[in-house]
């Protein structure tokens, strides 16, 4: 361990003891679930080493662009937008909420009943142990669901600087003048933060920049279309996972070198499990690091998942931002635009979100569908029983399954996996 | 019983044994709990009547308005104005939604972990044991907590004319246009629904019939003050749990008449328990008809319920509409000021509430609080822990009591109460 990064996690505030725990549990995990797989791109390499590094180089390079006088905006979701971000001089970077911690602390502030991502943000703040959270300069939280929207209120008092963006419920004319009204007065707060002035150049290199990010997710996500899939699902996932808190220029090369191998892999025929082997498609909740539970107990059970329906994945990239525009209002427009199009289940009523399911599942030529949802995620959890009654009557095979972060219920979970897998062969 | 009521539910579609059965359960839990009660006001018999008719006599002036013309449009939430439905001559309800029923069949439409009042709501709906709902010509869903609003989508599938309003979820100035474009909107469907064009007497004269029907309830609530307590929490909920459904004229004499003797009552110091009798605030979740378990085991256990901060009880009641605008816009905007007061936990931040509860505590000469909150209501559930910290910091007993209408966990509960009961004295 570099001791230098002890130091900068102490300096940061954080409990250096839970944090070593936390960083032996996940290098554990890491090595079990994603070292152990066969037949990686070397490509992955690179995401190999920034999982590795998550809190060590990556944070030591927010601080030193935060002591370069940039500012660091943390997050929680895909609605808050990066090209604003990025326009004002600032970085952007997902929060850590992947995993349970110090649940013993969160169930004091927060009912038992939220969900884990809910529980886990907390837990990585009240047990010291997020440095992405302890270099931020913002934290910005947003109306998503009830359990999000209320315990922001309690965040609040936990954090320094938190800042809370509206949303609406509805894809209505006024939903869209809401989405719009905040995103500008975001861009302002930005600008406050910054002390930079935002003005069109800025914001469309930033539109440029996160363009180019989703972009390569979306040849990605187009690779892995392929029979056999030249890629498996964790480390899909594992790329879109990464896509929050990387380098955004660094992070779109990278994904681009894997694109080539894999394309090349594509070519050849050349899959990371054989042709034939039952192609599952994620749909619902996000799954932050360290939450990669559903995709190894699916792909241990002899399935490859070939898509991510959710927010980390597909819906968190696709759509670009139009770049045309000639003025602020006109790229904030096009940045409304995008945006307004996530087809997220906090939104009534979501029709889109099953069209998606549907095409994605044609696209990627997958065998069935996996509906994930977070034990008390309300908005998922209310949207998993329409979905998976439109998706059977169009004959496409669903398995149902909420969980939480806790792996007390893998057994049930693999033997009802192996069950769904078994249906599609 | 009355076989033309029999005959009337058959023609609404209903399932006559199911319906029995629920009237029979209904009754004997009535006689149980209320009136079984001692030293009950004599005005009490008016809500006795009220009760036991509930789905006869108030079903048929609903259906003789009915064939006579006038609408029937049911709702679920406070936030949907009675002013606008009487200035469209058509009649408000509220529907059930205040005891488990077909919960077999709920759960194949909705998730296990929705709260009880939501999943009640489907039950009577799928059990066709709701008259009120089978009645409406309408019925207005809001997109209140995640939990209704997403429900309501699939509601949609099951009711003949299902109308959504979108809510705002934070009191700004862009939350308050939203709030008055929808009343505007609904406006627009009562009009549509009834034929009606709605002017500023019509309104003027909607407002004026509900200010009374609250002006008689914050009058109640004020004699409730009173040590010793003219009145039992019981019977207090009663009164506001008819104010949903009666005819809105009859409803106000009958709360005044009632007032009357509980005036007399207070002069004459005269109790419905003794004085010193623990005197407690209920605040949080709403409790529909016939959800009277938390008054009643707190009653049992020697307490008396002396004010509901909820949705049924002050919350629903309090505040009128200034009824002195001279145009539509002006009128509107008045209603807009009234219900955006309203201190739904869907709101965030939601501080005034808090300041609500210490406000009833002290004007109520309560000695504690319990925070009652529905399973799995989350913007409830998530609020209770913050609002009890906030009591407590100010030595403020507080309970957080968080349950079902099922009567599993009564034994519990009652222990509980009694301890806190017992803290009190």
């Amino acid at each position: 361990m570099n001791t230098d990064f002890r130091r900068m996690w102490a300096e940061l505030g954080m409990d250096l003891d839970a944090h070593d725990a936390l960083l032996e549990a996940l290098n554990q995990g890491y090595r079990d679930i994603y070292l152990s797989q066969k037949n990686r791109p070397h490509g992955m390499r690179y995401f190999d080493f920034v999982l590795g590094q998550v809190h060590g180089q990556r944070i030591q390079e927010l601080r030193e662009e935060h002591q370069a006088g940039r500012k660091i905006i943390g997050s929680y979701c895909v609605f808050v937008p990066e090209e604003i971000v990025l326009a004002g001089n600032a970085t952007l970077v997902g929060l850590c909420s992947g995993a349970d911690f110090a649940m013993e602390e969160v169930e004091k502030v927060l009912p038992r009943n939220t969900c884990a991502l809910i529980k886990s943000s907390f837990g990585f703040k009240l047990g010291k142990v997020c440095p992405f959270l302890e270099v931020s300069d913002m934290v910005v939280g947003e109306n998503t669901c009830d359990g999000k929207k209320k315990s922001y209120e309690t965040l609040r008092d936990l954090v320094d600087n938190m800042y809370v963006m509206d949303m609406p419920q509805m894809k209505t004319e006024e939903g869209r003048d809401l989405l719009r009204s905040e995103y500008k007065r975001f861009l302002q707060a930005v600008e406050e933060l910054t002390g930079t002035s935002i003005d069109v150049t800025g914001l469309r290199q930033g539109i440029q920049t996160v363009n180019a990010k989703r972009q390569a997710m979306a040849r990605l996500q187009r690779l892995r279309w392929a029979d056999p899939a030249p890629i498996s699902g964790l480390d899909g996932l594992l790329a879109s996972q990464v896509f929050f808190y990387d380098n955004p220029e660094r992070f779109t090369k990278s994904v681009n070198t894997l694109c080539d191998e894999l394309e090349a892999r594509v070519e050849n025929k050349e899959g990371v499990m054989p042709q034939g082997t039952p192609r599952i498609l994620m749909s619902g909740c996000p799954m932050a690091v360290p939450n990669w539970k559903m995709p190894y107990l699916v792909e241990s059970a002899g399935g490859v998942i070939v898509g991510e329906e959710s927010c980390v994945g597909e819906r968190g990239n696709r759509n670009l931002v139009d770049d045309s525009g000639e003025t602020l209002d006109e790229l904030i427009e096009a940045i409304v635009d995008r945006y307004f199009q996530i087809e997220c289940a906090i939104f009534t009523p979501n029709p889109d979100r099953l069209e998606r399911i549907k095409k994605m599942y044609a696209d990627s030529k997958a065998d069935g569908v996996i509906h994930y949802s977070i034990q008390f995620c309300q908005p998922y959890i209310m949207e998993s029983i329409p979905v998976e009654k439109a998706l059977e009557a169009e004959d496409i095979p669903c398995l149902r399954v909420e969980t939480d972060y806790s792996m007390e219920d893998a057994g049930q979970l693999s033997t009802r996996i192996e069950a769904f897998l078994e249906v599609l062969k």
